[in-house]
């Protein structure tokens, strides 16, 4: 009985390809700016996603706080929709390294109303003032959710007007791209900063690029190689990055469908799922004892995140193509064990 | 027509014994540990609340500061009520020199259910860990609430059995004593720390103090000194503190009496104020342009602060005896005007 | 026997035209901008250093780092003299508050040389970019000695031919001032930002001011408010400031003489001092053991302070007519005991 | 012609058997501790190095930093020797992650005097009270000095005797280890925490292992996730890791006869060497002007680093046999077209 892993896209490992390409890479020392692999795929990222440069991370963390550092000063606020990840899976990265705060506001399947975005922006001293708005597409803890361009484009719009930088956690920017139809770059459009995960469903072992104008890229190096991410012969990683980017996306649609089936088993089954929410390779289900139920699940070789009150089930290409009926038969077993 | 400043308790002046108190103070270099009289302010407080030791700081922000960067390592969460003051009005505060973030639970008339509490508990290291609890009593964005003794008792056990430590920001500690017919003390129970304002109802000009036991002191010490809170010949600041401490408390009750009949009047005139959170000497109203209302009224002589969207009226020993019938006149005045 | 306070300038008491005035002083909520007594010193000491603004704060530690905090983004470098306060006695608060670090460039007798200070500039983002040049006038561990206002002017050159702000630690300013023969505005020249004491040598309780442009008072006064130092009726102190400002820099050079006259019974003594170095209120006495030279000294009722392997005696206006030659019989006895 | 790089061991590139290493290892999500690799190449590690546990991280600065945050409490002080890493290389580091400043002493060929550091500790809440005692061994600025592990002893026991921890930055403790001719765990006892890197001269394109006991790994852990350091599929590199481990020891012996060869002909040319510096793998040459001279040595196919008014040459695997004596002929010919 083969093992299951739904827990996270992150747990995709690097494909042959992957692994010739990182055999092969050629690489210099990328502190001195001098891989040349890495800077192909800082090249190929920035022109992927319409912006002028790029700078390569080894997470999605760092990519996400090298740009509140960047767009911050100290003891700014974020204002970012509930749930973001950076409030709930960065929160001390954000007050020790940038000593930044954040104002979450209601969203939706991830999208805040641009109105209540706009309410709440200040910049009172007596409060600590507005520095930055930060979306999330796809919203994670909404269900991987797609925020759609116009909803991005609205909320840009009240970032201009209040003379706001807004910086994209695109960690599944790629999702949202083949969800929405569209190319990456016309999700990438209209924010300051885009960080972008080749970790996740891409299938990249490691790694994460910040986008950017050239003109915040000496501020962005100067934080990276302050939190340490300054790393030497980075191409052999970066090798595998640029076959994530080139190879990656076009598998993202077989995850979404896995998703949309697994979401629909479950929904037979009568659990609690929010089938609108299933937009991209996610399917959260409200189960009475999430903890008990996913380790239960384990032993019948289905792995899934408890969060919260929900399960969590992330599709992604090292699931076989069985993987979502297998699933739910064990799901079913597990439900009558308990 | 005189003006009739609503906007605060913090608008108090030092009294006549106050100034003669400061006038006489018999000072020292408290950086030295040698000013008598807030060596004397110091115990006193401590002696009232029923702590060990406590340390006189310029303001209430900065005992709530220094006891955070006292518990919290870098990087952890306080848990604490919505619109707690330390989010609302001190949260860069929090991220730069804490470097900790926060979790709010909701808290009707400022209290929290002690399980939403023990929920928002966590230790993954994914996410900030848990590292204090927090109170407001009074709980100023809830109405000037009071959360009462039963209610602490039940949060402080949460607290205990997760071994985390508790701080209570008791800026308006002896509204909230005055409000439950105690003894300071009794609403200082059970808490590791307690901040104190002497500048607020009480009517000192300047000054805080934070109550903790004799391990945690020369921390607070150090965080004070680090802050810029060392102050030389306080004395002159803390005679007035005495002053506050002893003459201040009595006087509170008149202050909750005119802001109960406040609300009653501006409830007679079908404003929007919630008379179950008049509790103290707070009432806040609901209209339908904070600003341009409270521009009005003081166009009119009354002063109060909007706030979201509403507007604050706080009462305090300052105001004369017929401020509430006066102040009530002129906002029905405003009313018609608009 | 009348005790002899020589510790630190810090002792001195409020006059009984400083207590007179606190008493009387008009007062409003600071934290509002409504305190009119604030507002005149602030005015007061804005005109008298030549700067368009000043902001009242409650220790010479936080107006030097709220300077910090506004000149300096996260991981930037200070170059300071060796031996500076901000460095000694606020190294802390430079790292956690500013996330600052520090070089030391030598400075005998206060005063770098300027070409020592330009080589250690440097914007390599492999180390902390050079972000402020700061100097200490008079430079108290160098032994209170004054730093001329050639030496000044071409430090500040460096500083604008790099485009870097420079900042004076003029904690004893007047002092400075005092020795040169000039007025304060003199001193306090060609620098962007200025911090004086109102507390040590001109006698005020507490208090120090930041003095600036206009345009960096918006950011100086929300770190203020960060770090707590945001007082009420801060008037009541603020009184005493202008009473200080006004009647103590005309005090300062009986402080000079007494410390002239004090080192020249210890040089006499043939006890270790630099005669070179007494330009101001300070004296530096080379002896073995320090800690226990003023214990003794304590004993036979003469206070100092052991520093390193020195003693610092400082005169001010709070020590009596006959101190020095009481000191120096007291110093005597000590040295025989030994 | 060849272009020989002697700026840093850290340019040496993976070798085949470290690429076929990363082309088939069996990797996992490092994030949730199932890298089998990434658990080899850590408990490898911590076996030689004689330490209850490690950690895998992206670079060495994360590495020391880390360490320092562990270590550190806001606002503590490190006492260094002159010209440490942290110091010159991480300072921004230092002061934003860890909220710490450092304290130097004076260490020629980078041993400090037991006795000095003795000295700089200090627990006054004045100043930033001492935290931590950091070496360096090899010591980088000093000219990859190797601290004898006598003056190691003696420096641990000045850290017992005053109960702080001690941290060895290792950078390059393999060429210490290599140079007395001891195994490397006798090189890293005694102190609390050792950093290792396996990007220099072992050969590893990226990584450094953090050794420590068992009860500082769940916050060591934390901190890494915080600074972004927690990659996913990370067994691909520490793949290489392993390789380095294992076979780059051996290979540094090489590395430091080419150095005290090269030393020996700049020597001979009369060029300013300290030969009782080059202990390693490291050589230091003093002249007039370093940029000028490094820049005509480049075009002529030889690079070095300027570091101050020095140049630094360092010698590493990547080298070809001959290239001690190609580069002295080359440097030969820029000193005669100077």
């Amino acid at each position: 009985m083969p093992t299951l892993d739904f827990r996270s896209d992150t747990v995709t490992k690097p494909t042959p390809t992957m692994r010739r390409a990182m055999a092969e890479a050629e690489v210099g020392d990328d502190v001195y700016g001098e891989d040349p692999t890495v800077n192909r795929l800082e090249a190929l990222a920035a022109e992927m996603l319409g912006f002028e440069t790029g700078l390569y991370m080894p997470s999605g963390t760092m990519t996400n706080q090298v740009a509140l550092m960047v767009h911050l000063r100290r003891g700014q606020e974020v204002i970012a929709p509930q749930g973001a990840h950076i409030y709930e899976y960065e929160p001390g990265s954000l007050a020790v390294l940038a000593g930044g705060t954040i104002r979450l506001v209601e969203a939706p399947y991830g999208a805040p109303d641009p109105s209540a975005v706009r309410a709440a922006i200040h910049h009172s001293i007596h409060q600590a003032p507005t520095g930055l708005i930060e979306l999330e597409n796809t919203h994670n803890s909404a269900g991987g959710t797609v925020v759609g361009l116009e909803a991005q484009a609205a909320i840009q719009a009240v970032a201009r007007e209040a003379n706001l930088p807004i910086h994209l956690d695109g960690a599944r920017l790629f999702n949202a791209a083949t969800a929405l139809g569209v190319e990456p770059r016309a999700v990438a459009q209209g924010f300051d900063t885009v960080s972008i995960c080749l970790s996740k469903g891409l299938g990249a072992p490691v790694g994460s690029v910040l986008l950017m104008p050239k003109a915040l890229r000496a501020e962005a190096h100067r934080y990276r190689k302050m939190l340490g991410g300054g790393m030497r012969q980075a191409g052999v990683l970066a090798a595998a990055g640029i076959v994530a980017l080139t190879e990656g996306p076009q598998a993202l649609a077989r995850d979404h469908k896995m998703a949309r089936a697994l979401a629909e088993g479950l929904l037979r089954m009568r659990l609690e799922v929010d089938l609108q929410a299933v937009q991209t390779n996610m399917v959260y289900v409200g189960v009475p004892s999430p903890a008990n139920f996913t380790q239960r699940l384990g032993e019948l070789g289905v792995l899934a995140n408890p969060l919260g009150n929900r399960v969590r089930f992330v599709t992604h290409r090292d699931l076989p193509d069985d993987a979502v009926s297998l699933a739910l038969e064990r799901i079913q077993q597990a439900l009558q064990i308990a």
